[in-house]
């Protein structure tokens, strides 16, 4: 494994780590222990690193922000929908 | 801004995104809501990339991943401290 490989595998990686929270959310319709701010300033910085990856035309950087805003999108949405304590 | 920067304040905007996280579980005691697989996995990454960092010489990129493994090692401790449902 080259170094290009472990950068893409950590970027999997941390891309994935969205999934499970997004899961146990939905199933439990539970949020208040989740900070707003997690997904809130989360997306902001990938929205930022999406921009970052379009302008360096780079299609790993580009694919795991844009996976991880509809990830930390629908987290937040949930927050919204299931949480009166923001 | 060149493009450099604004990788750097996408950086350091989605490693702040752990703070406030961390403050609320500290400060409520509560983690149930949490998926444990999230910083779990956050921290499997984190630590490739700095790995990658490390081989790369980048300090930004240790900064960044070094600052995450703390946060997320903060709130894996939380939740096995305050939680009996992982």
């Amino acid at each position: 494994m080259n170094i290009t490989h472990l950068g893409l595998v950590a970027g999997a990686i941390t891309t994935a780590a969205g999934i499970p929270q997004v899961v146990r959310a939905y199933r439990t319709r539970h949020t208040r222990d989740i900070s707003i701010w997690q997904p809130v300033l989360l997306n902001i910085g990938m929205a930022l690193w999406l921009i970052y990856g379009l302008a360096l035309r780079d299609l790993p950087l580009i694919v795991a922000n844009a996976f991880s805003i509809v990830c930390y999108s629908a987290l937040i949405f949930m927050k919204f929908r299931w949480d009166d304590d923001k």
